[in-house]
């Protein structure tokens, strides 16, 4: 889905370990799992760029809130398995940015997903203009040929 | 997104309360817990319709996964808050059956969602036939006017 | 443990369904969810006692967090199953309490505990006295023979 | 409360980071998730002494369980916080062991733990003895001076 990029402000990947919390009866990873991995690797995408949640929550009063997300299940993940959890910049725009991020074990592409991101303000929810470092990096993104 | 249906075969609603658990240091729900919600209402759906999944699985060898999901989150859900979740039937297929299901708090909508699950046989996570409850659901569904 | 008690405000008992997100790949329930099932049950307690936790958090800036916990697993809770949860009033103290709380499934034990909450100030997290609706329930509590 | 220990089999520790998932609105992270963390530091610990679960459940149709906990909790941890979460050894019998684990972060203690596992017969839960490799490391441990 994104075109290939070389900066690791705008590919990045995080690696996940599956632990029994992960896992359910059926003796895979359950679906709502897989939110908590995109969400840990955006984490620490956002770190790598130098955006600390905590801080911009106290600095600026705004946080950054799921609006939509689409979760394609292509192959289960199961106890023990190590997976890498990828972050791509997809698409941004003033106050709102879409990920594409994926779930694989070696080569084998488990789930992928398309999420956007909105900065809100922390009290009303409302709509605020993305962090310094995140709108830098959307810039040299489209900067790229 | 579905047309109205009247029968509670092909529309369900469920209570669901927010407790501790479910949300996160925003105030709010973790957007992962909204799937929890929406599986549990799924759940309840299939009881209503005489499916058993544990029976199900025991009997035909076959479990139902989830294998795309669409979620829209529009407006926070917090602590204490009891939301009715719904199940209504969107589309069906020989080994697959798409559900738009919603969050409601009152007349607010929190969240919508488009889930299809595929019916598997529990090992090999090869598609199966869906079990004959929710195949006779279906039937009553297409001969609607 | 506890002795017998005969007013709902000291023994109460909240149903919890058996969900896929509350089992593991061992086909059980995962030891940390009874922790949300006596959570949720002293949610519930909580509130039939008249004491809203995000009332009280708003009116008197203090909230009860758990400082000490014991539970012992005698059997393995399923998907599916029903259970019922309940609370009861073990001892007090000015600013802690703790509670006996059990997981049964119909007449069978699944697992008992001891937990012990402090009321404390929701930044500092200082103690602070019990809200007025527990001590008034504390009261009664002592004057039973 | 456990004696010290030089060797690697019988002290761990594994790091985790902390992440929306893990918090409630309280601002804190959620009790039961301590349980997470001990769990996949047991899995780690297990793992380095050459005990896979999975493995384990394969060739020799057993699993441990969680029968038995005594948590502590003295201070909260909250989001982004980097904890350590630590397993000791504490004693031992031919089909359980009791471990101690504790979350701390620097050297400040946040909960520490008492934990019992036995070992069953992953149908029947019926116990059995130990795995050899844990066997191994308690017969070392017992060594001890």
């Amino acid at each position: 889905m994104p075109r290939s990029m070389t900066t690791s402000a705008l590919s990045f990947t995080h690696p996940v370990r599956i632990y029994w919390e992960d896992t359910d009866a059926g003796g895979v990873v359950f679906y709502a799992n897989y939110l908590k991995f995109f969400e840990r690797a955006r984490t620490e995408w956002l770190r790598a760029l130098g955006v600390g949640q905590q801080q911009m929550r106290r600095s600026e009063g705004s946080i950054l809130v799921v609006v939509d997300t689409r979760v394609r299940y292509l192959q289960p993940a199961r106890l023990d398995d190590e997976l890498n959890i990828t972050v791509t910049l997809a698409e941004a725009a003033r106050a709102t940015l879409t990920l594409a991020q994926a779930a694989l074990r070696g080569a084998t592409l488990l789930a992928d997903s398309r999420i956007t991101l909105a900065c809100v303000e922390v009290n009303t929810f409302r709509p605020q203009r993305l962090p310094r470092p995140i709108l830098d990096a959307l810039a040299s993104f489209h900067r790229k040929p």
